[in-house]
């Protein structure tokens, strides 16, 4: 162990989800164990059946005993939750919000962080890419995921539907602290991405609280890109970025985007972080269930093995994450172009971290 | 002319504005006036000295009495609105919320018709970018554009901000129907892009009434994306897409995206089309006023010699729109990287419709 304060027990809650969750998750298990093994940890894990299939079995989310149950966990390992788009059984589910997003909000993940890397052999779709190494902080409870709208006149031809984006200062400044300390543990650079010009009220409290943090970080450089300008830097210039700091659904477009830049979704890991340590912290692939691969073990499980890095990191397990970030990295960087199954790629992951 | 119900006479309303916009309009005249030279059509000019510029010496961004004056013209053509960024003397202005999306609102622009096109011989970012032609239809006047927000506590650790977006069914179906109408122009595929999973209410609202007029639209395709997927899209598969219909929001997200994926910002045009003709509407570059850039004569005023294409097709001028096109097409793709002046484009491109 690599930090006293590590627990020699984990309680991993492990929520495998639907489509292609269980096969990736099955191979980041396998990295976790052969990266811990003999390091005198121990994980006492517990499955939670949920997603779609859960969902389509019981009519049930995300029940509150679940919930109870999850936050006595050290950390949460996920998937992929969502069933096959257009699932007429499912058109009343919102799985993202009743079980995804509700456990981002309940479990208090101000931190979505989503690091972006174009590893050495992983073929992305830009000509020319750069040195691509950034990390966005997505702020992960608050802005326009609140959950806060409404309609009136549904159906009718005089429907009017609102949505509103609810932002604290408390939030705002905590998820802004965050990145700027993990500015100073990078190149010192931080770009806060908004849309102040047009969101005048939450944008110009971001910008404020940016600046006023800042002040207390003089080593580390800050700008400011509107979301739109942010995303033609991120496929003309993406070597510019360090960490971005941004709001929830900034931050939802931008990851993706920024997955799709260094190499594929199939690679970006993510982590909903609680840094307080009140509640655990749950990390998973950002990419989804993708239904219409499921099952024929060809999903790539980089990504979720890339998110146990983020784990165990989170955890105080510093080396053993870097073992792991650093053997996916020397098994995408000695791909040939010939196609691996879920589970070849997994065991070739965990044969580095024995070898 | 093309159509007898276009008028002898266009009253034209033009913005140059601030930075590269009176460089880039300059040019965008000169085009208009080749393309128009000897055709039984005048255009009767008034000039609005509105923008950075005129906030700095007069204090107003935009006064009833112009938007009046505006509001008497056939069309409007503007080059870029807006200061240099961090100027403290434009701290309380906000050109962009007072003058450019107070006119498109208060001229009813509910169509923001930005085309996607890779031309032959522009430099994209992407390796392999496929054939990229395909045209975003922005909605105008709602969504989290409406300047609905506010703030309490402000400036304290308890500030809450809100921003409100607003969602009619009005508003959504008359613009969906455009871009059916736009869709069965060109190659019969419509995506519409939303956040339809978080942002539930205006996402499904978005949705039903989609479905709805699809149902009178068979020989139209009809998918979905959330905006996030969108994005991905854009970079690994654009050529996938014909007609997107989105809002206010996502539009602004994609369209610079577009932009930057087709070879820049430097060549996208956008209209802002009030499609009743209640309203003149307005046709600018989708890049700013380029404080960086401005006065050396280096900005390329393609974007708005193609914005007069938009201009001239939306007065009924088809011919001469095409032939705009053409030719501000064929200097693309004559260009062999030698750097020449914006007024050394504007006049090869006039050049070609003498010729
Ligand atoms: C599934 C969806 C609710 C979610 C989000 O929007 O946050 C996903 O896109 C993500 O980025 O994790
Ligand atoms: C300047 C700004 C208000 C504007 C917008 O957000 O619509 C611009 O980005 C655009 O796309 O025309």
């Amino acid at each position: 162990m690599s930090t006293p304060e590590t627990p020699t027990t984990i309680r991993l809650a492990v929520i495998a989800g639907d489509g292609i969750g269980p096969e990736v998750v099955a191979e980041a298990e396998k990295v976790l164990d052969a990266a811990t093994a003999g390091r005198g940890i121990r994980f006492d894990k517990t499955r939670f059946s949920l997603g779609a299939a859960r969902y389509l079995e019981t009519g049930e989310t995300l029940t509150d005993e679940d919930l109870e149950a999850i936050r006595g966990h050290d950390a949460i390992l996920l998937g992929a939750v969502g069933g096959v788009p257009g699932d007429p059984r499912l058109k009343d589910a919102n799985i993202e919000r009743g079980l995804l997003l509700k456990l981002r909000f309940e479990l208090d993940h101000y931190v979505n962080l989503r690091p972006s890397k174009l590893y050495p052999g992983a073929p992305g779709p830009l000509a020319e890419p750069g040195a691509i190494d950034f990390v966005v902080v997505r702020e992960g409870t608050e802005g326009p995921y609140v959950g806060n709208g409404g309609s009136i006149r549904r159906g009718t031809p005089h429907e009017v539907a609102n949505e509103t984006s609810v932002n604290t200062a408390f939030g705002i400044e905590r998820v802004v602290r965050y990145a700027f300390d993990l500015a100073e543990r990078r190149r010192n650079k931080l770009t806060l991405v908004h849309k102040t010009n047009v969101l005048v009220h939450a944008g110009g409290m971001w910008q404020r609280i940016v600046d006023a943090v800042a002040a207390e970080h003089p080593g580390v450089a800050v700008d400011y890109l509107h979301v739109d300008a942010a995303t033609i830097f991120l496929v003309t210039n993406p070597d510019r970025f360090d960490v971005i700091v941004t709001d929830n659904l900034f931050g939802d477009i931008l990851t993706d985007l920024a997955g799709a830049v260094t190499g594929g979704i199939g690679l970006a890991a993510s982590g909903n972080i609680n840094p307080d340590g009140a509640f655990p912290s749950m990390f998973e692939p950002v990419h989804g269930s993708a239904p219409d691969i499921a099952g024929q073990g060809i999903a790539d499980p980089t990504a979720a093995i890339l998110s146990v890095a983020l784990l165990l990191d989170h955890l105080g397990l510093r080396d053993e994450a870097a073992s792991v970030t650093r053997a996916a990295e020397d098994d995408i960087a000695a791909r040939d172009g010939s196609s691996r199954s879920t589970a070849q790629i997994g065991d070739a992951v965990a044969a580095r971290l024995q070898a």
